[in-house]
């Protein structure tokens, strides 16, 4: 077992391996964008991307399986929350690239919504990788403590400043079907902004 | 045509059109809830509401058709928004209720979401509620205003404050799925109305 690649299939980025999955990830995306969760068969996606069927099926189970591989490779991407200087020009930024997600038509993040709903799996899946962007997007407060944007006494709950920011955007968007808003992202990072600076999501010292 | 009930179905409340359709409304919420929309048929309805099949069909046409009906009803009933005497009593009322709503299982309320996903009139049904709900609640923000509570420069944006408040509610249990936060309806709250309070909302004189 001293050459791996001899037992092993090649993973390599750009191996053969890797190459199917990009393939086959690429096709579940757009056939979950053209005509959502409801229209994605293995059969569609194997057609679409060029990959043998029976390949598809060994690989990915179900189409469950296929939607829960689609978000873990969004989760794969090498983001980095923005980094603009400010914490109301951070949020911003990040809510404006949220928006952008979900206003693009066919939107494959709406699409993953609509399925998670009626997919178990795949709403474990989703809820991982928003926990991890969420994670991520936590040194975007810290960074503003660190510049004293945001009041020294009580440590700031950078979750709670995060949701506060963007959970507008989805919710105009994704729950409301509203027509986007493109005062939104702004407006909603400069509140959750504010009510930082106010003390709003600062633990109370003793408290 | 002196006496329209006698060429009209008796639709006074509690006349038998009204009770039929309480009947089946009741049968759709419950359906809803067990077994989500996709388990929503015309038959589990009549069945389960105790009426003759071919009424259903003739009254709600199809599946669709029930949803818009079952949205409506609850545009119907006689709501009013919380009346605390403050605007983060107010708000976090209205939050404690918007989760009550979200978290009890089977929850009627996340059922229809989820079923709005994938019906257009449903949808359309559910962003109408939403918008009168939405401006039932814009007096929780105008009586805030004439006690004083907010920036006298400035109208405030009524509808800005309270999806400001409201959303990381259904964000937090209906598209992160995360446990619900027995905080959370206080804290966001309290949030908004920092933020309202610090003229995050205010459109500004001239601006």
């Amino acid at each position: 077992m001293t050459d791996p690649k001899a037992t092993t299939p090649d993973r390599r980025p750009g191996g053969r391996t890797a190459r199917i999955r990009a393939q086959v990830l690429a096709a579940v995306r757009a056939e979950l964008a053209e005509s959502g969760h409801e229209g994605l068969t293995m059969e569609g996606v194997a057609t679409r991307a060029g990959v043998h069927r029976a390949t598809v099926y060994r690989r990915w189970g179900d189409v469950g399986g296929l939607l829960v591989d689609v978000i873990d490779a969004a989760g794969e991407i090498d983001w980095h929350p923005p980094d603009t200087g400010s914490l109301r020009g951070d949020l911003t930024a990040l809510n404006e690239e949220i928006q952008e997600s979900l206003v693009v038509r066919p939107s494959f993040a709406v699409a993953l919504m609509a399925a998670s709903f009626h997919s178990e799996r795949a709403a474990r899946a989703q809820s991982r990788l928003w926990e991890d962007r969420y994670a991520q997007c936590e040194i975007v407060v810290t960074r503003a403590g660190d510049r004293g944007e945001l009041p020294a006494a009580g440590r700031t709950d950078a979750r709670a400043v995060l949701m506060s920011a963007t959970s507008p955007v989805y919710h105009h968007v994704v729950l409301l079907r509203a027509d986007p808003d493109p005062q939104l992202p702004e407006r909603a990072a400069t509140a959750a902004a504010l009510a930082a600076e106010a003390g709003a999501f600062s633990a109370r010292v003793g408290g």
